[in-house]
């Protein structure tokens, strides 16, 4: 289809079709808009893109993003917190420090166990987790990995390795998402809001 | 809200958030699928961007964006078909390219007539459509300019261009669009609609 572009501008249209959610139809008009209207932003973009990937390095604490030396999640301020959130990704992470008040210290699995794509405890930092737990700020380990299969065992044996540190653990709530209708939940989220109930506040 | 970013990511979110359509979510999601998961394709969008904004130039001819010196749109193959199809932007002309069997030649206004914008004659390269007209392989002038107020004031200044050079003019058709349910149809598709109705053909 794009044979009958001039090849720069077939080329742009390709690599904007590799971004997540995106077609060929927008990355058509995301490259005619770099181009035709917005030639700065096209130029922000490329130095952005380049920082990112020259200047971002794994935090090797929580293996979290961190630009040059200082990791903003690793900080003593969150640590005297004492809390210590576990989840499988960045996006995760991103996700509830902007929805939620949590202000403690963090670590980044990269993955889930999962022992048919070959991830094992070595891909998930696990040596590294078990130092941390071995930090003598930690007083709860909030197991926050997604509530899929591989999930629930990547945190059951996450919270094998808490439970010998002799560190509190918890889990997310799982239940009714807020907005969602009964009748259209899963067999698995109804049955957790029901055995999950709790005492009725007024 | 990125406030609690790495400052290079917080950059690459904003700079993701530019393009057309990308809100804060997508954008956040598209910057850690580059850096997660898709290095190899955020180097390609950066060279990709860098090629497009330092090889695409535009034809001096037809105003379309061409590659180097040659310009595939201008080619003497083109215009033997004898028509010559004006349209307002770039992403007219691509869109005509991968969904109609038109292969002639073009001329892109880059804009529309409009004094309220300080959009004039010389803003569209009326100076370069008019060299066009003198060309004698025109035989047929296609005003494909936007159904709108603006466009067709556009569409007729050209029209009496083109009829001073003594060159026929068509215009696209106007009517209901292919799929589309007749009760949802504007005051102004529906009464093109009837006054450009044509004999049933079995």
């Amino acid at each position: 289809m794009s044979d009958a572009f001039p090849p720069p501008l077939a080329r742009l249209v390709e690599a904007l079709k590799r971004l997540p959610g995106v077609g060929a139809k927008s990355a058509q008009r995301m490259a005619l808009h770099l181009l035709d209207r917005d030639r700065e932003g096209a130029r922000f973009l490329v130095e952005s893109i380049g920082g990112a990937l020259d200047d971002l390095t794994r935090c090797p604490t929580c293996r979290m993003y961190r630009a040059a030396e200082h990791c903003r999640y690793c900080s003593d301020e969150r640590s005297r917190a004492g809390q210590l959130c576990v989840i499988e990704s960045p996006a995760d992470l991103l996700a509830i420090e902007q929805h939620t008040d949590y202000r403690g210290r963090y670590f980044v699995l990269l993955g889930r166990l999962s022992p048919l794509e070959g991830t094992g405890p070595d891909e998930l930092g696990l040596d590294q987790f078990a130092e941390l737990l071995r930090s003598d700020w930690v007083r709860e380990v909030i197991l926050a990995t997604n509530p899929t299969v591989e999930g629930e065992t990547t945190a059951y044996y996450l919270s094998e390795m808490a439970r010998a540190a002799g560190i509190p653990i918890t889990r997310l709530a799982h239940g009714l998402p807020v907005g969602g209708e009964l009748e259209y939940q899963d067999r698995g989220t109804l049955s957790h809001a029901f055995s999950g109930r709790r005492a009725f506040e007024e």
